[in-house]
C-alpha cells in the first residue's frame, strides 16, 4: 500500500489535519499517513512549492502527495491530480507543483470531475481524500477526470541574467526554521551562468565572495575554540536542497537573530551576483 | 486494532505528548495512533470541546480518543470514559465532550476507579493510556470503572433567543488558523429560528445580510481578476462543521490579518442576529 | 521491528523532518516513526537533553532515537551511535545524551565511520538514517562504527551543594509549555542533601517552604470553590519527571502569564534552596 503525504496551511491546532487522516483511516487499513509540512503561510503557493519540491524525494515511487492550499473549488481554481516523476499529486491546478513541474514532464495530468454537485468549503476532506484512496487502492487518474494539458506555473521561481551573463537577479524564495534565506538560484543555474568566473553575492549590504559546500566550512578549526569568531558569521553556502543560501553560522532566530532579521531580507527581496569580467 | 487518537494541551515541543505515544506502542504492537491537537490553549475546555467534536467524526467507529486537558485528579475533577456515537472518550469529567454529548446520549458512562493509590502528576500517561489499551484489547467500560448518569457539561455552547424570535445573541466559540471567528450558531438553530427571514448579523461596526456556502461564492467571477476586489472581503459563511463563521477571503492573520483582529472581536465576544418583523 | 524516533530543532515547517520520514520509510516497509520534538531551540544541547530523557524511557526496549541537534560534522563534532540502558542513540557527540548517561553507564558506544568522502550538509538525512535502518534490520553497531570511550557531557546539570550542606545552588533546566520552571534539582538529590529538614526555596522574590506531589494538592478544596484563591497559586512540585518545579496553578503563559514570567526566571537562572539548622 502507498504513503499517503499531506502538505496544508491549516496549521496543527484546528480539526482539519486530524479531520482528514480520520477519514483516510476508515477508507483505508493499515495505511501510512505523513506530514509533510502543515505549517504554510496562508495561501502561500511558493512556499508550499519549495517545501513539497525538496521533501517528495524521500518518498518512495507512488507515494500520494494530497496539498490542501488554496484548494476551493472555483472557476479559476480547478482541481486537478498529477503524476509526475512516479509521484501522484492531488491539489488545486494553482502553481503548487511549479517547482517539481520545472524539472519534470509530468506522465499524465487530470481535471478532476467527481464533485457532481458537490459544494463544500473542506475539498480536501470531501474530494481529495476520495482521490487519494481510489489511487492507493491501485484506481487509475482516468476514473477520476479528464486529460488535461496546462498545468498552471508561478512567477519569480527562476532568476534574470543580465544581458552579457555579467549578472544574476536573484530572489528570496524561502526563509527556513534558522532564519537563513534561501535564493532562486540553483547550483546548476549558478555554475551554468558563472563558468566559474569570480563573483560578489550582494545581498543589502552584505557581501560574499564564496559559496562553501557545508556549514562548518567557514569556521578555521586551527584556531583555538575560544578565539574563533565563529558566533553571527555570515556565509554563503549551497543547501542540502541544491540552492544558494545566504546563512548565519549557528543562528537562532528567537534570540539572536538569524539571516533574514540581521541583513534585512524578506520572501521575494532581490540578490545580485555579480561576475568579474575575464581578462581578454 | 482500533485507532487511539490524542487532543491535549501539551504542546508539541515537550515531551509529553511523545511519552504517551511510547507508553502506548510499549503495550500494543502495530497500534495507530493519530494526533487531533496538542496546541489546545492550557485548560481552554470550550476549544477543545469545538476540536474533537469536529475531528472525531471523520474517525472509524470504535475510535479511542484520550484527551488531556484539566486532567490533574482531584475531589472536583474525576475520570471518565464514555462510550457516545461508537466511540470512545478517555478524559475528565469537566465538560470537554459537551458538544458531542448535546447532540449524542451517553451509551455508557464510568468513573475511573484503576487509580488505588496512584498519586500522579501525570495522569494521561498513568491512567488514561492504561485504559485505552484496554479497550483497544477489547475490554469493557465495566471491568475499569462504575457507572456514573451525570456528564458534567460547559456553559456558552448555546446562543439565546430573544423574547418573540426577533434575535439571537451569539458568541465566539472558537478563533481558527485563518483568524476566522466561528460563533456558537448552527446552521439548524440558526434555521429553526429565522424561517426564512431576512437577517442582520452584527459582530461589532461588520455588518452582514447574507450567509454563504463557499468562501469563493463571495467573488463576482464575472468581474476581470485584476478590477475585482476580493483581498479581504468580508464573508458570512455556514463552515465545514455546520457552524455560523465570520471570515475574511483568503485571509492571513499573521500578516494582513483574519477577521479576529480585522473585526476586533476575540472568545466569547457577542454576536448579534436581528431579524426582520415580517409583514402582516 | 524497532520503533525509530526523531528529536530534533528543525521544526515543523520545513521539509527537513518530512525528508527523514520519507527517506526511513523508503528503506523499511511497515516502520513505525514517533516525533519526540522537533521544536527544541536551534542548537539548544540542554534542551535537548532534558526532553530526550523524559521521553525516551516510555519507549519499547530496543528503540533507536535519531537526535538531529547541531549534528553538522567537524573536527570537533563527530558522529556516534550509542547502545545505552538497551535503546540506541544516534546522533552527533556533542552533550545531548549526557543526562541519561549521568544515570546509565554506555553499553556500547562507536564512532560513525561509514562517512567516507560525504560532505554534507543534511547529515541526519544523509547518515543518521542509514545508520538507524541498519540497526532497525539487526545489524550491529560495530559494522558502521568503531567503538569509543569518551561520551562528551553538558555541563549545569548537577546542582551545587555549599559547604556543610545548608544551601543548595540550583539553577533552571527547562521551561515547559505551561511556563513553569523546571530546576536541576532531583528528588533523590534534594532528599540526599536535605535529609528531612525544614528548607525555603528562593527563586527571586518567591519563596516555597513545601513541596507538593500533585499540583491540585496546593488547593484547599473544604473551601468553596467560589470562594478559594487558586488561581495565580503559585506551588513548588517534584514534576513526573522527577525534577524539582516551580509551577502556577493552572497556568497560561499566553494570557495571564507562567511561572517564568511571573517569577521573572529564565533558563539557567538560580534558584536557592536553604536548609535549616537542626537543633543539637
Amino acid at each position: 500500500m502507498p504513503i499517503i503525504t499531506l502538505t496544508t496551511d491549516f496549521g496543527l491546532k484546528d480539526h482539519f489535519v486530524s479531520a482528514v487522516k480520520g477519514a483516510i483511516h476508515s477508507e483505508l487499513d493499515q495505511i501510512t499517513i505523513v506530514d509533510i509540512s502543515h505549517d504554510i503561510s496562508p495561501f502561500h503557493i511558493t512556499e508550499a512549492a519549495y517545501i513539497l519540491k525538496n521533501a517528495y524525494k524521500s518518498f518512495p515511487k507512488g507515494t500520494i502527495h494530497i496539498i490542501g492550499i488554496d484548494s476551493e473549488l472555483s472557476p479559476e481554481n480547478k482541481h486537478i491530480a498529477v503524476l509526475l516523476d512516479d509521484h501522484y499529486f492531488i491539489c488545486a491546478n494553482n502553481g503548487l507543483i511549479s517547482l517539481i513541474a520545472s524539472e519534470y514532464r509530468p506522465e499524465k495530468t487530470v481535471e478532476i470531475n467527481i464533485h457532481d454537485a458537490i459544494g463544500t468549503n473542506f475539498p480536501v476532506l470531501d474530494v481529495f481524500v476520495t482521490v487519494a484512496c481510489h489511487i492507493a487502492r491501485g484506481g487509475t487518474l482516468e476514473v477520476i477526470g479528464k486529460t488535461i494539458t496546462d498545468l498552471k506555473m508561478i512567477k519569480g521561481i527562476t532568476p534574470i541574467v543580465n544581458v552579457g551573463d555579467k549578472q544574476i537577479v536573484a530572489s528570496i524564495l524561502y526563509i527556513d526554521n534558522y532564519g537563513n534565506l534561501i535564493t532562486n538560484v540553483t547550483r546548476k543555474f549558478f555554475e551554468d551562468v558563472g563558468k566559474g568566473r569570480n563573483f560578489k553575492i550582494m545581498a543589502r549590504t552584505a557581501v560574499f565572495e564564496h559559496i562553501y559546500e557545508q556549514y562548518s566550512d567557514a569556521i578555521n578549526f586551527d584556531i583555538e575554540k575560544s578565539k574563533r569568531e565563529e558566533d553571527g558569521k555570515k556565509l554563503a553556502i549551497f543547501n542540502s536542497s541544491g540552492y544558494l543560501e545566504l546563512a548565519i553560522y549557528k543562528s537562532n532566530p528567537r534570540t539572536v537573530g538569524g539571516a533574514s532579521s540581521l541583513f534585512g531580507l524578506h520572501y521575494q527581496d532581490t540578490v545580485s551576483i555579480i561576475f568579474e569580467e575575464e581578462d581578454v
